[in-house]
């Protein structure tokens, strides 16, 4: 069966690039850089969840999409996190955070509305994201 | 240089035991079954900057305790999170949720001050651990 993207994480990211395991996607919140990892697979809740070999790819991919956000203009600390008490489909989130963001030194999560990207506007971020990442991305799509 | 942990962090949590990689503690707050695993590593604050080999048993072990809270009487999802927005030294929060907890579907983090344990009220979560990551366990103090 085809992996299908639960339709409100889909409703609340914009799709950047397909990472070997996991659809690494954007939340569409231009407060804060916001990247969130979809492991490609139906039915899996919790990290634990995963197979072996898939949990160490997936982490793999979590820690260098970790440090290409840590390295992002602005951001002095990254919060990772999985929660999933909203939407069930394992997802994990990797946030840039800076001590003059919103919601500092709280979590993001739950915090406020999203304020969308203006049009253009999330374009440095994925542009560093798949400048940083190219290894993860060269030869797909 | 010895491991030392974060004073606020001593202050906040009940000391579990002592895994391959990570100490083991319980955030002393009886509403949730809540472990913190902190590497025994100095000076490191982000999941990146670990080395590769440390940074795949640490996750190893995150693992094992997600599965281990996930196992626990009356828990229906685990929240997974590594924010370090007040504490700097690296750790990473393994938290039993369910539906009936005081801060769901939101975060734990930042919600409410901690209701520690009553005496003896922390030993049936400990002795789970115990139980379900003996073999991770066993040899050590």
């Amino acid at each position: 069966m085809p992996f299908v993207l639960d339709p409100s994480l889909a409703g609340d990211t914009l799709f950047v690039s397909a990472l070997p395991t996991c659809d690494l996607l954007l939340l569409n919140d231009a407060r804060y850089p916001w990247a969130v990892l979809v492991p490609r697979v139906n039915g899996v809740s919790e990290l634990h969840e995963l197979a072996p070999a898939q949990s160490a790819q997936v982490i793999d991919e979590v820690l260098q999409v970790g440090r290409a956000v840590g390295d992002y203009a602005g951001v002095e600390k990254v919060n990772v996190g999985a929660l999933g008490n909203i939407v069930r489909q394992l997802h994990i989130h990797v946030v840039g955070r800076s001590t003059r963001d919103p919601a500092w030194p709280g979590p993001v999560w739950g915090h406020s509305p999203r304020v969308p990207y203006q049009s253009g506007e999330d374009q440095p971020l994925v542009a560093h994201l798949k400048l940083a990442l190219g290894h993860l991305i060269s030869g797909r799509a």
